[in-house]
């Protein structure tokens, strides 16, 4: 592995660590650079290009973040049997996505070639400068660590360059944990086992899921967000070439999220989706209901949350032959306000116990809003961070009447949701969904995942240090 | 069919066409409004949300548009034998589309529903004006018959609403004819066989091709392109809804383009690509190569075009795995700079002629730009204005040594080329690439498709009218 072999002279031609960085540094401008040093979060810059997020940090980026244009999610299987193989992987990760979220390759590229921010001038021979690297937070050393992970063929491209000039866009990159990296086919592949959290439990079968096994499951799970969609999949197309020979592609989606700043986004089925989020500013919920506390179990995970992923298909085309006011029964909200039902303001407090002059409930029973509501879910809440998808058509059989057999959208809700406990989060309110939401005739969930996401690394150190090395 | 139909009582509840264009009007401001009644062409505006591309025209738009961030490409397959079915479907998605480009939707929306284009203010309660409706260039005759169209359930939401709030995004929507509307399965179904464009051919199997019917073909072509992925997918979302009961998908596409704006955009083997593009600033030139004339067998396609569509899957993986100078000599130009082999900059004219001083030649034989470039194609040239897609992943089996069977990216190029005619533009360059191009190795044609695109309508006529009418 990497960590064990002496430099390769085959690194001759490469510029020092930090040449990228010089010229990142030199065209976000001083507002950028100093963001970034001061870990700051201007994740709404005016120009979204520009947006930098800190990698570094007590959480990892892309949980708590306000949520940026463009995500796509990767899920990997380890190939390898050896523990160190999976240390050297997490390590060469931590580094280059520490170079990505500030805006340059994964790793160094040769002298002349363009840099990664730099948008006006393609045949800027940046002067070299170790001290600029500082805007990675990471080191030298670091980088060429990355640059020498064992890609099968060493002298291939540092990076692939297709977002050459594109500037950092925000991009947090997050790293998580499935059930298979502590116990498969019931052996303890890595010495693992024993620190497996209790809260990282296989989630149960829901009424209605139609699994796909290539769209389910994973060892290892990266989430890439930024406010482009070529920054985020080179992110991880990146990230999946350092892991060659070590861990495979399992599955990967891209996703979107189009909306006005500083609005609830609209998701595919026209319907403002988040609303009743807990709020990110508010660090009480955020401990209460996002971040993982450090159980007896699993003290590594301080500072973590755990993740579920959920690749739903919505049939829009038999969507869209509804009306809107079924819509908004099915929903529990108006369409165009985003209210409560009856209500006027999307942000007016969800009254469950409301009757209308017939004594029925003003949100019906089966809507999706009273039965997700933490008021119906002793309290849970779950923080959500979905993106919609849009992979094209296929041919599909329908599993409603009229049993259609036909060419439809497959396309949906990339479904992420972030907690500090799925077995008191996500798994009792989608017992309870899978079972009695209204929506559910235009949904199906093709594809499942749940990762426990580690606290952030500490400059110097790696995504996952604390389950490795305490 | 809808224009037999006296209007609707279930219409009432619904604002006068016009609303929306109010709206759209008022938050565009008076340069959007001039712009979009001057028919001016502010696609690099400085708020890419807010660029509006006009809809009626000589020429269709999304052809030598400057190319929008998004796309979703889709086509259709015709189910009705009737030929006044038909003729209502290009009525309507005339006028719908005309409205979205404009920034409204599809149809009007009931009172009090949020405005298109509204970006602050989710409570607006629009005043009615007709006025203002000038900025779609359609009228509200239109726009009621658009509404009026047959839509399974009559009743059903006007539009999906996913968009609202979103701006024009700078759309285009470029509708096409396939063979199968002239002719399908050796049946003249709706008395047009006579007038197939001679230009507009089958295309035959190129060396290599693995297409997968799903993908290929298809009767009817929509093309919408614009700065924003949900307003691109809306757009075809509610124009496959108006054609419920007469045509059915067949295929749906999504794809983008990452650039700095100004350059020429980098394609996901992270080289510039449409350096090479005749320019659309050239009048003379899109003469001659993309526009067509006036031909004895298809007079009503003076100025329309050919688009052939081909779906191109990369993988990514294994030239992810290449030297930077192998994937030089691929291409013929230098990856950073984009400039051709042996020289500085982009735009740099390529000297095929130019040798070594071993007297081979500096691009290579097999590369892509020579085997492209029009010197090697009798002077041909085609317009290229594609997008790269990223659908996930899929389990492949390979069709090259090691003949690898795993998870890969289901990730490439939309290619979308606009010619004159394919029989001199396409056929012929691609005939030559299939077989000798070094890039094959990396890539596979999966789907593919040619469409004879017509002129643009005039107001208050329809896309195609000259074919039917004439």
């Amino acid at each position: 592995m990497a960590n064990d072999q002496p430099p390769r002279p085959s690194r001759r031609g490469f510029l020092k660590a930090g040449s990228a960085a010089v010229a990142a540094g030199a065209s976000l401008g001083a507002t950028g650079v100093a963001q970034a040093a001061l870990g700051k979060t201007p994740a709404h810059a005016a120009d979204p290009t520009q947006a930098v997020e800190p990698f570094y940090g007590l959480h990892q980026g892309g949980i708590v973040t306000p949520q940026q244009s463009h995500t796509y999610v990767a899920a990997l299987d380890l190939t390898t049997a050896n523990r160190d193989d999976v240390i050297a992987l997490l390590r060469a990760w931590t580094d280059a996505a520490a170079r990505m979220t500030q805006g340059n390759t994964a790793a160094p590229l040769p002298t002349g070639a363009a840099a990664r921010t730099e948008l006006t001038d393609t045949k800027a021979d940046t002067p070299v400068g170790a001290k600029a690297d500082a805007t990675t937070g990471g080191t030298a050393d670091n980088a060429s660590n990355n640059a020498a992970y064992s890609p099968t063929n060493t002298k291939a491209a540092p990076d692939s360059g297709d977002v050459l000039g594109l500037g950092p866009c925000g991009l947090t990159i997050t790293f998580g944990f499935g059930p298979g990296l502590f116990t498969k086919d019931g052996k303890d592949r890595y010495g693992l086992a024993a620190r497996r959290p209790a809260a990282l439990v296989d989630l149960p079968r829901f009424n209605g899921d139609q699994l796909i096994e290539q769209k389910t499951g994973g060892d290892l799970f990266i989430q890439a967000c930024a406010n482009d969609q070529q920054v985020a999949f080179h992110a991880v197309r990146q990230l999946a070439r350092l892991a060659y020979g070590t861990a495979a592609m399992r599955w990967g989606q891209s996703g979107f999220l189009s909306g006005p700043r500083g609005q609830t986004p609209r998701n595919l089925m026209g319907f403002k989706d988040g609303t009743n989020n807990p709020s990110t500013a508010k660090p009480q919920l955020m401990n209460e209901f996002v971040w993982a506390g450090a159980t007896a179990d699993a003290p590594w995970m301080e500072g973590g949350t755990y993740t579920v992923v959920r690749r739903i298909r919505i049939t829009l085309e038999h969507w869209d032959n509804t009306e809107v006011d079924f819509q908004e029964q099915v929903f529990g909200r108006h369409k165009y306000s985003g209210a409560p039902i009856g209500k006027k303001n999307e942000f007016d407090p969800v009254n469950l116990k409301e009757e209308d002059k017939d004594g029925n409930p003003v949100i019906p029973e089966n809507s999706h809003v009273r039965l997700s509501n933490q008021a119906s879910n002793n309290g849970a809440q779950i923080l959500r961070r979905s993106y919609s998808y849009n992979d094209g058509t296929n041919f599909y059989i329908e599993r409603w009447p009229p049993w259609r057999q036909e060419t439809e959208y497959d396309a949906g809700l990339i479904f992420l949701a972030h907690q500090s406990d799925p077995r008191t989060g996500f798994i009792p309110i989608n017992e309870k969904l899978s079972k009695f939401d209204m929506m559910n005739q235009f949904t199906t969930h093709v594809g499942s995942a749940v990762f426990a996401v580690p606290p952030g690394a500490k400059p110097g150190s790696y995504i996952g240090a604390g389950l490795f090395e305490t």
